[in-house]
């Protein structure tokens, strides 16, 4: 639960300059949003005389703590591709420079590494021209990199840059890295704020009702499930395997499942199974080879990692390395089935990098736009170390201690999994005794 | 502000069949979704003893009103055609058949007409085996039509047909006709229960936070715009026209111009605007177009109809008939310039038919598939005359009363169209005196 | 049928500069492509002494005309827009550049008023780096225009600009244009070649087997008739009338109708039709809609104009002025089935200006690159007043005078129309007596 | 070359039927298309008395060899998914049974396995009904299989089930199945023509300019590349490595370079390559790495095979079984800067089977549906132990054993491969010594 407590950084002192924004719309820097919107709770919780947990609204304030005159702002991106970074990035510029009136941006090239300065990345001057169209392609137009960078050595870099303010785009650990780089800006006693724009494919993230380009992913990945669903019905015995990005959470899996309605097996990191045993998914997948002659499975790449022997590598990202459970499970079926003496077509088909690179669709495009101009609003009041999100359909300020605290994960009595269970026809539980 | 008044009809009696859905997470029937979430607004009203407004959220009921053994529901689908309207049919009949067990299904032709004898339009049995496919293809699977049809008559149909229940896909007229049923059945003391599925391109129902395939229909409505730019960039003072729906709001017109940012002047029906004079937008256009040489125009259909003379034909939907702002705006246009003696290339270009009859994109089949599954919930629970909604991204129950009483529209002050006004570069106002 | 004297002017005198093209595949200038490829009719012209009928075949020469570090290119594009047009532009610059040296690109904008002072357009240096991505958007970088400019001064200009190559991507109107321009600069004795690149999303081209953008537009045209469709299905006596580009010829139109077998009438230039009387349209038309209730009809936008008076307006172009027969359509329809007492719902769809400014699908990309090459090969080897085009799927040169001498048209008896009869099930004679 | 002499198998009699089909451009049954289109080489083959290489003509025949009413077709698909798969079989069932009446139309499922008893396979009726819309779908409406089945107990179901007519679909195995099962029959002296459709995603059938669902295969491969093309930059040292299909050529590959213009090397079985030395090519990509630290690569499935040892495995279609050139190009190149001391991120993607199963383009889509026609006329006309094919865009007929002699390879000195040189930027030559 984010901490009701402000997180504007005190030493940042209070706002003074009034904001040049063309608005009659201002929000006062109090006005909070509930986390629990239903009203027998809200009410019992105020009749008991506690605060119901709430979050900033996010918006444009009528005073403003950065002289736009005066500003520099940076823009880095880090981690792995996703619908819509582009169009972060366009609307930053577009916002700094149109509504404020800023007229220094850098663009840092390949993530945290761009603040280093022994790799010898350029940084880019931005501006409107440059960045007019770039959300019409996919990808990063200031590329990324994943893995933690030394904090002293980025902070070091922003105030040689002169730099007043620090967009960070990225998930989880890139997160952890803003926050540390916000907390040493403030052990130095600078005036520096950093915000954060959560970006994770896999849609978990903690008190942030929707990630960018999520929507455009699981489209996408619609795609690779339509081809394994004809890969499946083209020949005899059809198995399609698709592999989708979650390392903790099923939420793509789960959403490309329920958009086209083809899929028969939804392997979840939320929802354990057993591969073996009569409710084990392999004797699950034999009775329906055995009545319809085909199926397609949708498997998350954090799902199943049980069958894995424990270890603890991590990427470069610092995430726990995870185990290559669709090849896993094309082997187990094939020889399941190779066992049984039944010929099986298994197709498996991972279409990953496509779904990452692709450009935002016209709604995450939006959505794209309405986090970066938050996010310069909050920027320019001297909010710092929090991060744009959306919860009840409007932005809020999220302190990025709260966003990292947790991911989110599929309630497998939700709505969401019972709509799976039900356009599937899996079995509910697949686990033995 | 919705009636936070029950609006399950009494006369059906209590709920005494035990539902057959399989979930551990059924809804109870008195939980409330706030429609305000600020904090202090809704903690202001409860210590002043008020009750703030709410929805009654939707959701899978323990115990429900009809036996599915013995009940025949009936589905119709009226009005203009609309992304997503196959996915809500598909949604109610897997969700009847699968969760419920209900076995009688029926698809109601050509919209109210299909209620008519006269017409001869016969009824089609829907069944999982008919309905598999119908969401990959747009348009609507039953038909639709326009216009009112004698409540008595309709009302006669459905007892003939021994109709348990009736879902009505509409929107603002057909929800009218829907709710004219409700009340006849309540004054025959028949036990039908009929809810609605809110649809309308437009997406500005009222207490409906987001409409199906609206999503899709600005994603669509990007495309015409992008052919619009290339067409006014393509030749000397080229200009391109785009006409989108929109009959009283703009949500379509100003999502399609975030999308893509092509466009330089939006025009709504919310925000006023001379045609004429210094802050006219002929005057506004001719700036642009001497400084850039192209320009591109958005209007919804509804906009600028004050410069046509006050009549009160309306259409078979009983819409009032709106002039064709699309063609007065191309004429105008054409005739300023040309007193001016300059040459100017317009293009206009009206996409609606396109934008209608597109197969929803994955988020919205997403949407569709769930607000059918809450309907079915809702009718089966024996909830009439209401329909299902979304607010703050939970599914509601919404009494038809109240999302008819008036339409959506954007506020000139709202982040929304602040941030069109900034991608465009138009002029705040356009409006002389 | 295309003369089979050279068309290399011969005031350019012999070529003389080694290419600069890496290949051992240089063509030599005798090679002939054959246009009748029926061996009895081509050993009969032989056995009788005749030489039949053939182009001359494109590609690099061994040694070629102009020295590429002392040559200077202008490119211009004309007329409407067409899928291709930046692939074509792309290419020549890149072909120019790399394979033959050449550092003086020019970019003519709006197509031959470029030419002209004062237009006051200025000229755009091209280069690799300008025109590296512009493929991946529709329209013209260059911008284009309509109608004919002085020819004099279009030389006067080439010559001040010390160009030795001008290339011309444009349609009838263009290429007869650029014939004027290429004899005008014979006549004052000058070396400078003008070679076509032939553009009609019309796709009736004599001699040119296919142009640049055909495949791509039939393709967005499916779109327009897949709605036309869903809207004729889903409202009752549903009618979908879809008007598409084909001034002369029904190309387009038959290639859409055979692309997605839903079109029901096709109606194009060269069969003629009657709308009255037992055989005309509208009675076939009403046999249909008795029979199944909804129809939809393509109409190429110069079919049915024998309907109109007779006038002989033309548009800047120089094209004969086409009356709009898809509002007279829409019109004669609506007013025919109202006389009888009978309902219809018909809608009316022009997608031109969306399928013209599409980009280039990824086939019409390389058949729009591989124009460019052999057009640089060309203008390279001192070919004038020719274009380059296609034929039994080898590029070829033809001269001007024969490609603008007629218009390609379908053959009613050709397996393309029976085929377009077949799928539509229309009458294969709709005229009376 | 084919054999010039005809190959309507004698033993089926001469044709008697008129034929029902509207037409008054029947072609005669000793019309040919020459092979080369070279004025000269043809005149002086002619000139030395000999007949230069030509194609039978397709198209309907005014006399046919099958009464369409006591005619029963069977139409079977073999081998891997290919876009167009059900463009053609709704073609040869459209035509059947609407040109010429052909009421019993058999599809046998699962490739040659349906026509063997013990598999179990059911066989389906065709009608225009069932296929009215299976187009609009990709894989193969009748399901597929690889591998040979006996070829007497396939003649032995076709007598059994009284067919005249069967169409196979298929590459080269599924083709020198059809020349056996046509073989078998006139062994047997039974009436029964065997016509094939030329189906293979590598377009690399002889004496077939181009074959079916190849355009829509390299529009949906240039996806992955764009994806390659963002990865890579998207990442320090990005490298995007793409497989795609082509076992013995490299058009697919090239086409897909070409239509996008983002890869650096193309590798493809034609051209040989080392991967170590100084003209190697992990040299080269070295250099491109150093000089712009971003890389795409496309391998064609095929190429490379001489990196591995040689065996004589083959996969279930009688096809080599392919070493996987992809996964160790990974590990080459990963090894190779690892042991450089570089770090590269390099991405592999593999959408094979995301483009096989696409639906097929609008182009393509008539491309089957003319081919299922020709196919149908040859079938009618009594030709047996050919396949229907294109040559300078007319439709032929190809004897099997033609087809199938060879596969096309590209010609390194092509205009296709040095475009590809050209647009890559790759050395010409990748060989050391």
């Amino acid at each position: 639960m984010p901490a009701t407590t402000d997180f504007t950084i005190d030493s940042l002192g209070p706002c003074h300059v009034p904001s040049p924004v063309h608005t009659d719309d201002f929000v006062p820097d109090g006005e909070r949003i509930l986390h629990d919107v239903c009203l027998d709770r809200v009410s019992d919780r105020l009749a008991r005389g506690e605060e119901p947990p709430s979050f900033e609204r996010a918006g444009p304030r009528r005073e403003i703590y950065f002289d736009p005159t005066k500003t520099k702002a940076a823009i880095v991106s880090c981690g792995g591709l996703c619908p819509g970074i582009n169009d972060v990035i366009r609307s930053l510029v577009m916002c700094l420079h149109y509504r404020y009136g800023v007229r220094n941006i850098l663009g840092i090239r390949y993530g945290y590494q761009g603040l280093i300065p022994r790799y010898g990345h350029e940084v880019i001057e931005l501006s409107p021209s440059v960045v007019e169209r770039i959300h019409e392609e996919g990808g990063s137009f200031l590329s990324s990199s994943r893995g933690h960078q030394d904090v002293g050595e980025m902070v070091d870099a922003l105030e040689r840059m002169n730099c007043s303010i620090l967009f960070c785009i990225g998930g989880d650990g890139t997160l952890r890295g803003a926050r540390a780089i916000a907390e040493e800006i403030l052990a130095r006693h600078l005036k520096i704020a950093v915000v954060g724009l959560p970006k994770t494919i896999d849609n978990d993230m903690c008190y942030i009702e929707k990630t960018f380009g999520f929507e455009t992913a699981f489209t996408v990945a619609v795609n690779a499930i339509r081809s394994a669903h004809l890969e499946a019905k083209g020949a005899p015995n059809g198995i399609g395997l698709v592999k989708l990005m979650g390392r903790e959470s099923g939420y793509l899996t789960a959403n490309a499942a329920l958009a086209l309605n083809d899929a028969n097996f939804v392997l979840i990191p939320e929802v354990p199974f057993d591969l073996e045993g009569d409710n084990g998914f392999l004797e699950a997948l034999h009775r329906r080879m055995a009545t319809r002659h085909h199926a397609v499975i949708l498997v998350a790449e954090g799902a199943g990692q049980a069958f894995f022997e424990h270890d603890d590598a991590r990427d470069a990202s610092g995430n726990k390395r995870l185990h290559d459970i669709g090849s896993y499970l094309k082997e187990r079926i094939n020889g399941y089935f190779h066992d049984r003496g039944d010929e099986v077509n298994l197709k498996f088909i991972d279409p990953s990098y496509i779904v990452r690179a692709t450009p935002a669709n016209a709604s995450d495009s939006i959505y794209c736009t309405l986090l970066g101009v938050n996010a310069v609003h909050a920027a320019m009041a001297g909010k710092t170390n929090m991060v744009v999100g959306k919860w009840n359909n409007i932005f809020t300020h999220v302190p990025i201690a709260a966003v990292t605290s947790r991911r989110n994960q599929i309630d497998p009595d939700s709505t969401l999994w019972q709509s799976v269970i039900e356009v599937t026809g899996q079995p509910r539980r697949m686990v033995n005794g």
